[in-house]
């Protein structure tokens, strides 16, 4: 069984699980997993920001982000199809009780006109301001779409003029990375605050960061510990996620280029395919699913009619190539 | 000084005092105030619904009605200047914890291919379903407007189609129905809960209510308790609610023509003005609304560069024409 | 029928329905309503507080008052069947998310012993902090018990002390005050934040206010909106409130002279009826309270086998006395 | 420095890191990771339940295993110096929205004439119903102490006479055991759900199981993915689990012998202390906390003249000697 459905399926390599094998542990409670510690700097030097912290998920990790910058009575702006608001089963407002109003971006992108208009100043206590603008790169449900970085640099100039937050959900950071070529600290200088997964394309079994100053990543800790994120020795997932950033980031290229080679076979154009994710129409999805299943190939229903699948350390190329006939076949 | 901030700003007339001061009285927590449940069936039974319930707002009445549709983890669409999304404090979100997206509609109006397109079924526990479509009617913040018949009976199939619910925040609806003669029965056949109020046009004091099923109206008796909205001896309130359907219903038409009236002193295009309110652009909606607060007339400044001026009962039609003269001159 | 199910029930009488008539309205969402003002500015100092707020219900008043001194990942201590815990539904750790942690006190009163071993100070973001600690005065579950003055001056002087401040839930106070001849201002000064009632023993239809410092006050305003408690033109009840401050707060004695006379009959020894309530133990409550009403006396079942009588502003002294050979033929 | 802060502060073991780093894994999001179904089987089996789910976290566990029982208007009772009520930030009340009061009970204890009293049977929408009484077992903050199994029998009938539910906080419940030596189907068979923790005195690095129904096992797998605990290849992390239930059971009893051998040293009758944890009162915990770090012994302060010390995994015989010695001297 070929597995696309996601990036999160991936397995530690025998490296990998090795370099947690041998990781320094502390209580990272307590704050003193020294590994955990490390890869903490490490990524947040990545990005160019003051500080970063563990999280047990993306979801926590983006929950704990947009927290820093939106509370009660204030809100969020983000793409219609973002993974906060599409996919993280609400939990912003459930537990942070934040606002969200969403525009409806080309391939999940930044819209500047619609941030513009949308955009609620602080007039006083009748109306909900906006606190921030969130941004996902890449956009996973938009199929791995890269934010443009004239794009990201126009809201963080707009952000600024308006005192409002900018936070990007960077979850596949990495991929975009790879893909264009942008610095991390790019990407970085033009957020407040963002949140990373180690545990997609990069490969290792959990974990993700949120980075940003030193204050906000000291009052998430205590979030994250009400949240039920406070892990003991979690040196030994840090030491997936250190050898994934010295080992894995670069070969997310493959991933992007067996998208490509997939993309074709299920009716899209590969010019479209930034990285490595493809979203394409069928007439029944859940029915779809079934049947690439049922010929050695899992995707994922993401809309009634929408497929998604993704590319991923554990897709070799003779798997591509394979899955790549299977679901030409489908089709 | 003449008060175009809002039609929330209405004094009871003396004969709606008189109204009040010989209610027929109860203890509205146990059900039992007669006048409160005389006006909760005349108003259920205006929109052809089973049931109301006395809220003593709006902004609770809209709470509670979306609450009976959407929960935690699941979501509601409504459009970007909604009043339930810039202008409750954030209260659905922070207090139900649900889940909101929006679409951006000309006019505050339903735009069906966003609708249809940003619909998410239920997938899952992976993902946020959409659980009720919100139209507001007529929209405050895009200046009164009506949402024509049509696109609500369209927002009602396409919610059976799909299997959620259609939530209608009507604090203006009797402007809807004086301004095009719909029913109100009829804008009540196409919503599963709708809020409606009393304290705007209609010239109460105090007091909304929310109109659904029995069963929801039921169980919101008790999330009112919760919210704070379990008042006592409301009859007072409700027997201004019972002269106003009365006596202030058709009466908004005078508004409506005042509203145009001004229109054209701010600018507007009298025609695009259907009922009582009128929203226009200026440079600096601060300094306009404190310029013409100096020659007699008050508004409100809804956005950084947006004023709202809004007519109702306490605005005469000499009252109407000084402030022409007034704002003409500011502008 | 005698209906001493709470003093909730009375009904405006002929003369505080004239002064609510004629009272002056504005809008208070804008804090324009000179009735309400005036009502505010009086309640504030009879406690001698800076500034005080009008809430729809004491439940809303509580959560409100509750709010200006614990949050989230912070802790209020309470007697365990206080009002605040057993009968608002839930709304403080639903609505505020606050903590809560309760005592069993002798008669609702305070456990100076009790309270000093459960204080849990700021030892840093492990544990939960104690911000308040909450006495209700009278205390209603217990039987209309008046908290001691000594009672108050030790936890005022131990929550100094000790960091946190003092909430006091008086929906009853005046009924406190009346009993004992301390003077509203004492109880106010042993106080950081207080709630009072003006439709129970008072006699008005709707109201409560919150009452502390001015910033504490302002910072209500946003949440009372938030909640949905911002109404408008209630200044006509507020004319209730400052006529029933006028008249019904000295009658109060009568009240609890009818309790007393009531006692006796369902086996309650008088002298320990302070004021309005008498709460007492039956072999079962429903039928207590069933054969009751059939005898022409409504009581309240506030236990399986608990049951509760409230005199107030509608029990004459004939109805007490009616009432008393009723229910000592029930027992 | 010989760490007695806590429990939590076991490294793994070379031979669980081996087992860790072999661990067949999966997406445990789609409940596809081999190695944690295996041990949550295995730990619903040990109780005697149908399911059981891991968790990041003993918080999130214990919020998820709460709220499987206790919801939004309902409360749970527990003792005053419970996790759940004193150590988890918050989280029942801020994420949940449950209520919660709490009874005093002898070294934690469960006082069944309280629990009687306090209980509160569901008298419809205007009061909070008791749903759920929590058991901590051992006890943490009142010394490691353990539930006598006729109490527990005794909470089980109670609740089943009044339909209410149990649950125990088992973050130590293998301390119990070891030191009672009722199996842990008997400690199962007396509660609904229960929260059981591998990272405290079982030196698992990471994770916590709730055990319970089928039904409320599965719903929580939604909420845990809400909370931001829905992590992805954690076999690795539940092949230390499966260790530590292998080997790391049986052993507490030295952690209990050795905890015993420190009591003394710090003023504490051994007799009184039946597990691994050691609570002491000294005249300034912050200043008695400091000086044992100073002389090698680190210690917590648990309340400001409380201290705490806990033994486990990473405590040999020898530094329990020692410890001894340095403690003596600081007393």
């Amino acid at each position: 069984m070929i597995d696309l459905r996601s990036d999160t399926l991936t397995a530690p390599t025998d490296e990998m699980r090795r370099a947690m094998a041998r990781a320094e542990v502390g209580d990272d409670v307590y704050d003193e997993d020294p590994t955990v510690r490390l890869l903490q700097e490490r990524v947040a030097g990545l990005f160019g920001h003051e500080a970063a912290l563990f999280a047990p998920t993306g979801s926590m990790a983006n929950v704990l982000a947009v927290r820093t910058v939106v509370g009660v009575g204030e809100e969020v702006l983000c793409e219609a199809s973002a993974h906060i608001a599409r996919a993280e089963l609400g939990a912003h407002t459930a537990y942070t009780g934040l606002g969200m109003r969403t525009w409806r971006g080309d391939g999940g992108g930044i819209d500047r006109e619609a941030i513009a208009e949308m955009f609620a100043p602080d007039l006083g206590p009748f109306f909900v301001p906006t606190k921030a603008i969130s941004v996902e790169n890449t956009h996973n449900f938009a199929g791995g779409t890269v934010q443009p970085l004239a794009d990201l640099q126009w809201v963080r100039s707009f952000a600024d003029e308006h005192g409002c937050a900018v936070h990007m959900d960077g979850a596949r950071i990495w991929n975009a990375h790879v893909a264009t070529g942008v610095p991390l600290a790019e990407y970085g200088a033009n957020v407040d605050v963002l949140a990373v997964c180690l545990s997609k394309g990069l490969g290792a079994p959990v974990g993700s960061l949120l980075v940003g100053s030193a204050a906000a990543i000291e009052e998430s800790r205590i979030w994250r510990k009400r949240m039920g994120g406070g892990m003991r020795q979690i040196g030994i997932l840090a030491a997936a996620g250190l050898y994934a950033l010295d080992h894995h980031v670069e070969r997310l290229a493959e991933d992007h280029e067996h998208a490509r080679m997939l993309a074709e076979a299920v009716g899209v154009d590969p010019a479209t395919v930034p990285t490595n994710i493809v979203v394409f129409s069928v007439d029944d999805a859940a029915s779809y699913v079934a049947e690439a299943a049922a010929s050695g190939v899992r995707v994922s229903a993401v809309g009634a009619r929408t497929v998604r699948l993704v590319t991923h350390l554990g897709v070799t190329r003779e798997d591509a190539l394979r899955a790549r006939e299977v679901l030409a076949a489908v089709r």
